[in-house]
């Protein structure tokens, strides 16, 4: 389902020199925001708007990320929302707020401010708006993302190609229900699907000061919760994976999965240190089944590992077996034969020390990685 | 001075189809050794031989790291000590050894039988033998490291490019001194200058397990210990920074200076941030004054820091200040031109917090980073 087809939610998007997405959304709110301590200033107005629980409208620019821009990015970002709770009469912080695009960079409000009317004048709740939404907040994407639940009314749109591509920054989730629940049960659940997911992607380890996850319900439905929370999470792991995807420059996409660990803590280090490892990375980007350094970024990772774990290869119809409990299987030409083939499968890891288990999602890099972010000139 | 100027130092080495270079080095030894976890089966047995606190010989193989080979690594480890302890007619644990090479491969103990005691028989304390030594323990290395003091006799000798080079690992650093102090002393300050230097240098983020640093002394003199520790900090320093000059692909090589921070902890956590950061390597190749990112990388380093901080680029002639407490000064294309100009240079950061400093060393990462790394087949 789109997310326009969620009741009550309609949207529209221009994509010129800039771009802006708007959508009308009345609901409670919950958000989680970067980590990055330099966050830019739509961000900060963004969570100050939002800790109030509650919004009616949200706005979106690309091409400047309006971070690294001071006192004078903070005005701007209220002016921002200010325009666009005039058109929605609302209070001012009701409207939440997302900049994607070059750092240090103030937001063209003047251009805002010029386009705001006539796209407000368009939303709709048709497949159509829903694209032009989309397609207005991506920035180096080749592609937007969306996802949604089988199961209950729940709808994601996404933008984001590596945690920040050529000087553009950001990944940004917006996520859209009917399920009822308070504004605290809300960013609880969020946060720990973003923790499994979003938080578990990595395509260069750089984390974007603009970083936005919104969680958005118009409290139509009962759900119960465990149901909610794993469409939750599936929702945003798939889209995790599309933005792995669109990795700029990447042309696999792998999932680490670590089972055995001690503990929920080393699982997940150990996935996202192999994830990440550079090494392992341009090992799958040239198709060599480089278990050693696989191997090696278990060990540095810091999590409990010992000698006896095994490690394969997996896809939806195949498996290489490399190594089984510490024995090297001499598997190699099979395991490259496999990489070959596949350009979407699993590392999988047992350290056999445990019970708890966690994936991290990775992609390979690439001529085209480097070329992308080394030739792009600020 | 090269290490065989150091009195009682004979060494030698061959380079064929593997590498093999000893070094006869009567005295009192500290070690610091790789933090991975899944360290080789060589670093095992010489942090165990190292542990006495005396040594009377060093042995090193280059062309397999010794790594996740279980007990027949220990085995053949030990196996290899007790061959060069018996030409030095010593105890066999007080032999050091290293690896270096690929992982998941044995030491080939047959071919270092047939050909150390050659090796041994030519030994001497020449230049000539100093450079085999050094040559015997590169793998792919494009040129053998050496530094020494011009103050105190404290000379090294290292290989390294890159954390762990195309499937073969390791950064070794082996560190002669007459210096006076017992092996407690030694390990403290070893402890200490590595953290300073080598753990500050980052290529590809990636760990080898195999990293040993090895320092010995023959009590001969006796010196100020802050001298000695200021030394082995500069003789570290040099190498780590020799280390980025040859890391894999590298064109350029940068150091991140980090002054004003809150606390120590928060300057190192910050300069390896943006020294690690792949966007900042990227555009650094692409001479790119993309101080978005380098701004990114600061603020998700965990780091305390605020908008009002300071950023230059800065070479021995020349500096290019690019924000200036918060301001930015609109200087990107003079830095444009700096980094055209220069190959090696210093990112300089003050955060304007506290008074506390520290430096982290990078490389840029280029085309050939990947080539190196992708078409590598195991």
């Amino acid at each position: 389902m789109e997310i326009v087809d969620i009741d009550g939610i309609y949207c529209n998007g221009i994509k010129k020199e800039q771009g802006l997405g708007i959508v009308k959304c009345k609901g409670v709110v919950a958000g989680v925001f970067t980590k990055n301590k330099l966050r830019s200033a739509s961000v900060e107005v963004c969570k100050e708007h939002v800790s109030d629980g509650y919004i009616e409208g949200l706005i979106v620019n690309s091409g400047t990320a309006n971070a690294y821009t001071g006192e004078d990015g903070i005005n701007d970002a209220k002016e921002v929302c200010k325009l666009f709770s005039k058109l929605l009469n609302c209070n001012e912080r009701d409207v939440a707020i997302a900049s994607t695009g070059i750092i240090g960079r103030r937001i063209d409000v003047g251009w805002i401010k010029n386009n705001l009317p006539a796209v407000y004048k368009g939303i709709g709740n048709t497949r159509l708006h829903a694209n032009r939404f989309a397609n207005a907040i991506t920035t180096t994407d080749r592609f937007p993302k969306k996802s949604y639940s089988n199961k209950i009314a729940l709808s994601a749109v996404a933008k984001g190609a590596g945690m920040i591509a050529p000087n553009m920054s950001t990944m940004l989730c917006f996520i859209f229900t009917t399920a009822k629940f308070d504004s605290g049960e809300l960013h609880e659940m969020l946060k720990s699907a973003v923790d499994n997911t979003f938080n578990m992607l990595t395509v260069d380890g750089d984390t974007s000061p603009n970083d936005t996850v919104l969680l958005i319900s118009n409290q139509k439905d009962r759900v119960e919760r465990d149901v909610f929370e794993a469409e939750l999470e599936k929702v945003c792991y798939n889209i995790a994976k599309m933005i792995a995807k669109d990795g700029e420059g990447s042309t696999k996409v792998f999932e680490v999965e670590v089972t055995g660990a001690k503990s929920f803590e080393d699982a997940k280090i150990a996935a996202k240190s192999i994830a990440s490892s550079l090494l392992v990375k341009t090992a799958i980007f040239g198709n060599d089944p480089n278990w050693g350094r696989i191997i090696a970024a278990l060990g540095y990772s810091g999590a409990l590992v010992k000698h006896e774990l095994s490690l394969s290869f997996e896809s939806k119809n195949e498996c290489v077996k490399l190594i089984e409990k510490g024995k090297r299987l001499e598997n190699e030409g099979e395991a490259k034969k496999f990489l070959e083939r596949n350009n979407e499968f699993k590392i999988k890891i047992d350290l056999h020390l445990g019970d708890s288990h966690a994936r991290a999602i990775g992609c390979d890099l690439t001529h085209d990685y480097v070329k992308l972010n080394s030739e792009y000139t600020s």
